[in-house]
């Protein structure tokens, strides 16, 4: 088989670091230039003639930066006649921009899949996509992880006799849902309405979470300002404890101290597949690492073994 | 402005007729061949040089007939030097698989929207997509209509004080949202639950349906089974009535007859996106045109107007 | 070299098995699911990741449901990122829709081919094309065998010394006249002629078969219409014997049982590319199996070996 | 609509003229230069922009140079922002390349269709292609004309009844069985050997041809040889009279001289889809402009009006 | 004709504004929202439906922002059915990452050539290109324009009897020697040598300088290192007067500041084609609006009416 | 590693045998067969499948008959399914037409490098290209060796310590100031002056060159008429000795033996990227082979070893 050669982009070096140790290779230097035009360069660093090239980057903020970067990454391989060029990233923020809810506006989900094959990526290995359907975007093949799995890992820690897992929004309550049954937990989710003003905001709750340990769960967290709104509404039926989970911790805006001040919530969840700087980081904050499982899928792309068998979510979740 | 020419394959002719009475242009007729060794050859048969060409044909049973009928109608007008071929689909049964939720599936959502822009199509006309993301697996432009307001004007004829809109799935719950904010009524949906020998059935009903007024909605009934077993549970809650409704009634299988025989659902409401044969007919059902609004949207198209305007959804639907 | 995995559609899978023993490996399961909406789904059940796979479907009836199967088994395929995918299509019946002989039709031949790219088709392996320009409709290489060398091989059984090959139409003599040199028989056609009512029909054979042992060949019979009127024309001219031969014997609409009936048909022959069902079979048929020739063919592919070298015609056919 | 603009190639000017004088519209000039280095350079010397642009080049020799001309014709009308680009191409000679009768060989008349609409034709207007199939080579729309109607024009000025319509060659005989059935003449077809030195060579003729007055029917003549080979066969039979026509008369290496002097050929008849050089006209030939058809196609093209209905031959030609 | 619809990305909507002015039609709003994960959504908030639409964005500082909203901008176009999506690129920032000058470079040229086709861009209107070549990066009609003409304006008002116009770059002097012939001066550069440290810096200026009046002249000036070093070399050589001018003033890191700073200088001319801040404008500073060009070849390609003839350079230059 | 193939068109075989030679791989026979209609047919005589395909020819006289046979050279051999097709153009006289400097000009060297793609090629090796942008013309990797390594290596034994590199044109000095850098020398150029009557001529030679061994570099001479013109101005300074230096020796129309004649210069040397006929040849001419360099490169892209490692110029040249 062709030989493997990793790279990372500025996005989350830390994370592509962990990896390459996972895989047992060295991550190749990238070398990222701006000239006085503000224009970005890149230059790979290492032989990609006909290689296996894996480069690594999550689309967080700067977005803008790290999505050109990332093009520019993909067109040096192509150009130096890379033989695959994956992309892997582990959080596709425009993932959000999934559907054309008001005329005439971008589609960034798609749009950037489209940029991605233009530059020349051959396939994409993402996690947690804020819609599955999202992965219909690509039209290169595209491994889809969960980090459910590592969720669920550290929940079990806990007696879960009485959970309910809380999806803030009834419209995008699958995840949760799927994630209840793999902790054999209940589901809820906060319903929206619309008030005279045309404000919209959640005014209850639908499902049980009276006198239950509850664990709020949303793919991404951002300003954090709907979870918030959530622990409103669930504080008016008496939970028993509260802790929140999610994939991808953006936590912008301070939106991390925001949440660990929230008296009645014992933890913070999510995983390390965009970068929490250290000088945020609370005392209610776990971190998890997604980085055994990325390697593990990379050495499985670069074998030409099933990732699918490993880690896809089961079929009625 | 190029001159408009409608075609209609052999799916809903009847439909295509009643739009094109709105719209007062003739349906230009279509020959659709069989040879010997089963293989289709179409013939539009009148001028498409430089012309508005639009293309109507929901993907109902066979729904492979009319899938290669449709891909070929588009290839005839490309060849015919169509100016633009606009292909309205008012079911879109593919968008369905919209996922990849076991590995080496076909994802048949995407796969067909290539299939016709690979076959011509310039750009196409939805209704009610199984999921919004849907509009993203097409690289050419999608106008994607809503039934709700036709359905909403129906329901308003109700006393709708009491009224809990549920939707057979919490991960499917936003359409039953949007509506529920629509006609100012609550909102409900079946929770699943995995069970010891890993079946998944709808376990309980979250959000409020004891005597209440219950419109359950769907996108699409076509065996009708997650309905029944809807009905089960919400039996359990004690509603005051059941109604049901839903865009695409393709009631495969006697399933309308088996929803009309549970003597407490009042009215079984769908729209005519697909033909619902005759002799399948109920007391019970109600099928609203939305041709009148299929129209509209083809004389926008035609004449260059917005047409999100007048059809989508607000915002935060 | 990357291993090799074999698939088959629900066209022919006895087919595909005689291929795969020959190969001397697995037939890899394939699950097709058809929803309550008559849509399809293909799951393909072995592991394709770099792998080099072949999925056997000729297009016979049911055309349009093998068709979209076999689209979405080349889609799975493609999502399952294999390294190369090769359709393998004994049959391939839209090669007869190959010119445009009608104002604004579909060309079904040249469509296809486009759908099958579309859908993530690398190569295409075919045999016995209507018309050997067929194999310019591809963007991707084609590997085109004939069955000639397998029907020479039965008839050079009897005496050839006064045989003549009859075309049923001089239009498409082109492989009527290459057989009949490759078993140095002599050559004839069917002539047509347009009646005052714009019929047209063989109204007379243009070559030498009054007392020569005749062989009809065509590259597929269906209906069989056309070599009943040309066994019609033959009798007047008084010939010796009467055979019948083509590659694809497609036997619609009981032709295979109306063939048989004639009595001075001795025998008829055709090969295995398409199925024929065991309970349609007369005495007088033969079918000649040619998957030990495409099991070759796969052989080289795989190895990168020349395949024109074994195969292919001679120049001047 | 958009105005018109015409260009010729070098290959053919005066057919260009004589489309444009029918037309009514100025032929606007082009200008090629060569480098020093035998580049060659295009510069269409009227404004193009959003116009309705045709491009006249027959690809008559030197074929590559006018081939590569033509594709700057494409390419600078495309880059001068034309709005539609239509190569109108009276002989393409490159569809005689097509099929693949040979391991590895070049598959020209596909790829020089890829060619022109890699250079940027949008649409292309051809005459008596080889074989209808090369049609399907091009994947924009295609309007084939055939120059048959004028032929049968000619030959109507003669007592048709015992005349015989001949192809050289039994394999391409489609378009002089239609030929005869436009002028009430029967069919007849050259027949080819295979010798013992595997020479192949026109045995014989099969058809009745004994005291007919015979046309000798071809699509294209360029060296003549099959021609002359079929002469000599014809002669066994003692036909009443012989004439020869063809569409493309492209007489290579002294052909015409060669054919005028076989005494008992009456006529050679040709049409001016490629030019014949003045000082090679014999007494015996006679070239039929085929610009008044041109003209009106490209006309219907501007307008949008239906070319087939006007060119197309009959379906059962 | 269809309509015309102007909007103007963030980057410069003053220099849009002034367009919109001089065509005399209304600068249509954008929205562009940022969200809270950091990705960007543009909605063009007029209709686009089969309209000509001109996006205006030059890609200055931020330039990976200002280059990721345009692409939104023309994927909003595509998806709103826009007639045709005109990017109007006053400054194209990447035309300067034009060749490979390292191994496994990104070509930015290049790349975001091919990223705007992607998203939509059916033309570009670009001003003053880094190379002339970098034209042929785009796979759509360019329309490129030269601000010498307005340059050339302005210093017509002095007396250019002994002036000198001096390229930096040896390299790079096309351009320059374009400018002197049209204005009637001579020509010089600046040379460059190889240290034994491996520096590379101006070592001389060849051409005729001492006591003439030098306007050195760059298509672009950000850091303003290359024109000071220049100056220095310059002032060895006595010039008798110095002017700098050039047509993309960037003034990156008080470039325009340090520059007016050289005594000598008398004057610095740029056109607004990106904007400068007006709290960096110096006495010095001489502002030539390209809006008239724009807005006049925006009008010419809106009626298909020729551009070139208007604004390209002499063949020669 | 997939197998190696080399295949020679018409246009250097010399070139190519020797290039085979210092691989130590046979070069395969082409066949090019050419049509009494005057069409090429191409036949790579060696088995192509999966293997490594490299195609050698460069641009030179016939141009039009060897580009065409090298598209179709690749058509054959993706076809054939080679695994990789290299393009091996040691000269590419289509990127002198880089630029567009006249309205509705084609831009050849796209358009070239967009038709190779069409047909087939994979990868491009070419040799100094006339501006380093046309490696941005291709849309697949492109490999760019120069033959200044050889150039150098050349003049090297003379003494260089008052040397100046001489080239012909200000706007394309570049090549000639890296090569300076090279060899240790200063750089000059002729400037060119716009005369009254509009032509455009070397008026004069900026940089010093009296009394200094003078060295002219070109990229390429063809008819020579820019060198010799610079000659004559260069003898107004009085140079101490003139030697000729170019990579693409074509020597159009006598140029060699008219440079030859001229008494004062000393030696003209070029490389072998184009055929020099032996007739031609003087006793000045010095004809360097790139052979080993084009061999080197092409077991580097065979092996997956990094090329520019090997070949590309220093960054700041």
């Amino acid at each position: 088989m062709r030989d493997i050669s990793v790279f990372s982009g500025s996005a989350h070096p830390e994370l592509a670091a962990e990896v390459c140790a996972h895989l047992g290779v060295p991550l190749s230097p990238t070398r990222v230039s701006r000239f006085a035009n503000d224009c970005l360069e890149v230059q790979l660093q290492a032989n990609c003639r006909e290689r296996d090239v894996f480069l690594i980057q999550p689309l967080v903020k700067p977005v803008q930066e790290h999505l050109v970067e990332l093009l520019m990454m993909c067109d040096a391989a192509r150009g130096a006649s890379a033989g695959r060029i994956s992309v892997v990233m582990p959080h596709y923020s425009y993932a959000r921009s999934d559907k054309k809810d008001a005329p005439r506006i971008s589609l960034g989900g798609r749009l950037v899949a489209d940029l991605l094959v233009a530059a020349g990526a051959s396939r994409v290995l993402a996690m947690t996509l804020h819609a599955p359907q999202v992965h219909g975007f690509f039209s290169v093949p595209v491994d889809h992880l969960h980090a459910l799995r590592e969720l669920a890992a550290w929940f079990r820690r806990y007696d879960l006799s009485r959970t309910t897992v809380v999806s803030p929004d009834l419209g995008n309550a699958k995840e949760a849902a799927a994630f209840a049954r793999m902790i054999g937990a209940q589901v809820a989710a906060g319903a929206k309405q619309r008030f005279a003003d045309d404000r919209v905001s959640i005014s209850s709750v639908i499902g049980e979470v009276a006198d239950r340990d509850v664990i709020v769960l949303d793919d991404e967290i951002a300003k954090g300002s709907t979870v918030i709104e959530l622990l409103q509404r669930l504080r008016e039926f008496g939970p028993r404890s509260i802790r929140i989970a999610c994939t991808h911790g953006l936590f912008a805006g301070g939106a991390l101290k925001r949440l660990s001040d929230q008296e009645d919530v014992l933890e913070i969840v999510c995983t390390n597949t965009v970068p929490v700087p250290a000088a945020e980081h609370t005392d209610k904050l776990r971190v998890l690492s997604i980085a055994p499982a990325l390697a593990e899928a990379v050495r499985r792309i670069h074998n030409g073994e099933s990732v699918s068998a490993l880690f896809d979510a089961p079929r009625d979740a």
